[in-house]
């Protein structure tokens, strides 16, 4: 399929500058041509998009891919037994096969939902590397690192960063970057993050790290530093364009002022957030002063799935009860979280349907009864659309899901490697 | 289909009172039989259960079915100007063909997301009692009555819902019930209310009222009766063991000592609730008291959509993050409320899978990648599940869909006319 010309003819056309209708062209890995005068001599491959929506493919700008294996192992549980008694001795048996096998059903999860970039943090990062080459979707990916303040736990992690950037940066024809993922303020030794600041300025690269998830956490970090996360964070130069700041729950009202300052990219995980009741983001406010805000589901651990249309929905009605106000983060607003955004976090060029753009595509089929009448796409693909509507997929050019069916990996295949994962680590 | 017997094979069986594994056998509308005995041989129609979770059907204790048709016509307004500009104007134009239109449309959308049951306030109650009929589901029906003050309008009010019970209640083998609908303390007169009560008491009738749904509605209620709604609606006879109360957002503390007192059912809508920033009900308080909570989707103007999967996944998130309590309404809680717990508060003698219960069953397919690993049955389906992973689902007996097909109504029929329906309302 790769090196080959798409056409999908006649959809409705949904991105965050709006709607329209349209023919869409694909040469190579990208979107060559938006017109109504195309024809399907234009291409090798044709693909019927009447009655469809064709929108920007969905980004998730904060996941632990290989936790799709402990998907309902612990759930309404208080934050510190749910690591402690159950996600913790779960990771400590991890290895790179069984974080292989967690990041393919991860892969064919966001697919068939209508992801097609991902910003994940984790371990055994080259053999989810590896997986989301098979699956052929688009990513970065960091090392999740924690030193807990010991200096040789320190070196191993920072070599396990390089390493990892050294084995996969640009793979699969680019699709697939390296970041640096220090966990977070409260697990990361200030000289972690200090090298972490040198090693991203040196290498031109992202950083992905955790920030003020928990009430617990902040107090902990103002308590040792004298200073909130953000301002600690600020001082010891992990913040910029190019860092994804995970969470941001609970923030300071000059906190906003500097992640909008610093230009950081903020990723909302509204599900996760009230699954761990962790409590409520400040989105409303982050946009209104300018920051970059996308969206992601973080770990299925504490989701548990990862539809990215759930995840909109649950933004838009969570700012508007908590805000006791209707009118907040309306449907095109968190649509563009969920694709514009999103890309520009992960420095993508993509997330628009536009000429030159990647072409990261997903089509939905809009003929469905809890889709009925179709008549507001943005408002139907928020708050009535689930991932199940997620009819093709197409990422840098290439098919990934035709008509509801893989074009990519086993499925079949990989739910019985994930389970026998699953089984042996948690069993 | 009807009285013949159907033998589901060895699912997995999750209802409010566990997990097991077993064959179900369905003889005329009630469960003859759950057991590990049961052999294909004793069935007319035999559905192979393996790898299938079987449920009870979702029972959705409040809708206003036929606002399918003004799905996505108004999203992101404050509630003042999206009912007076837009809701109003449109129901103001409805009319029977309408209504039945509409209801088709929702009963499609209900059994392919799993609910078999249904409690629905509305307009031109005889059209949705018909789409109902053909559709297969079973229901509560009920005429909303708004008379503002008016004594005339009162009359009428009572007149249409003397008709609907005389030409409804106990139809289509009596999977549908008529209720007597007084729409809200706060639309309907005292004189109404207290009629209402008293029609209900002499003809055994269910109540289904709003209660409770705004902190500006509670204001009016106390400013105007010198007491809270639920004291008012008490005073005037309106609370009782067969009054479904929807929404209950505003919740004084003895007000909840009366709902249980009086063992009301309430009817939780946390999507609706949210979308409409009314706030957030005290429902894992509810609970505690003892009092029946139910789950319900509300109109799809105020939703989406009908999905009860999506609903129980939302109810459980928004008591946690609002209580700041991960345990709070766990898993088994939540999918209890949507099924045996909505049975009850309908007066169905459905809601668990058991011999002489009625024959009300979805069958979800497990093998689904969001639902792998598969290893803890209420987690994944409250938590991981949507609607479109059903995969079969029986009212009273009677398959209405199988292996994804429905077996009842012309669904692009349907579609069509909806989408007629909704242009000329609307358009
Ligand atoms: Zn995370
Ligand atoms: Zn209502």
């Amino acid at each position: 399929m790769d090196n080959e010309s798409i056409l999908i003819t006649g959809p409705e056309i949904l991105d965050a500058g709006g709607i329209r209708r349209g023919s869409v062209l694909i040469e190579d890995n990208r979107i060559a041509d938006v017109s109504n005068t195309l024809s399907p001599g234009d291409a090798d491959t044709v693909i019927d998009g009447t009655g469809k929506l064709l929108i920007p493919g969905l980004v998730n700008t904060h996941t632990h891919l290989s936790m799709t294996l402990f998907r309902g192992i612990a759930d309404d549980l208080p934050l510190d037994r749910w690591l402690n008694d159950h996600i913790w001795p779960a990771e400590a048996r991890l290895n790179g096969d069984y974080c292989y096998a967690g990041a393919l059903l991860g892969c064919i999860e966001m697919i068939r939902s209508g992801t097609t970039s991902f910003n994940d943090m984790y371990f055994y990062m080259d053999h989810v590397a590896r997986a989301v080459e098979e699956a052929g979707l688009r990513c970065v990916i960091s090392h999740g690192m924690i030193d807990l303040g010991d200096t040789e736990k320190m070196t191993a992690e920072l070599r396990e960063s390089r390493r990892i950037i050294k084995e996969c940066h640009g793979m699969a024809d680019d699709r697939i970057r390296v970041a640096l993922g220090p966990h977070s303020p409260y697990t990361c030794s200030e000289e972690l993050l200090k090298e972490t600041a040198a090693l991203a300025d040196k290498n031109d690269l992202m950083i992905h790290i955790h920030v003020s998830e928990t009430e617990n956490e902040v107090s902990e970090v103002s308590r040792s530093h004298g200073m909130t996360p953000v301002e600690y964070l600020d001082e010891v130069g992990v913040l910029g364009p190019r860092t994804v700041a995970a969470h941001c729950v609970w923030l300071k009202d000059w906190e906003i002022d500097i992640l909008a300052e610093r230009d950081v990219k903020v990723s909302h995980n509204p599900s996760s957030n009230m699954k761990l009741a962790s409590g409520v983001s400040p989105v409303a406010r982050l946009l209104q002063r300018g920051v970059n805000v996308s969206l992601g589901t973080d770990g299925a651990a504490s989701n548990n799935n990862l539809d990215m249309f759930q995840e909109m929905k649950t933004a838009s009605l969570l700012q508007k009860v908590n805000l006791e106000d209707p009118t907040a983060l309306p449907a095109m607003d968190v649509f563009s979280m969920a694709t514009l955004n999103g890309a520009r976090a992960l420095g993508i060029d993509a997330g628009l349907i536009a000429p030159g753009k990647l072409a990261d595509i997903v089509i939905l089929n809009t003929r469905r009864p809890h889709l009925t009448p179709w008549r507001n796409p943005p408002s139907h693909t928020v708050y009535s659309a689930s991932g199940a509507d997620v009819d093709t997929v197409i990422c840098d050019g290439r098919i990934l899901l035709r008509d509801g069916e893989l074009e990519v990996l086993e499925e079949k295949y990989v739910m019985e490697l994930a389970e026998a994962a699953a089984a042996e680590l948690t069993g």
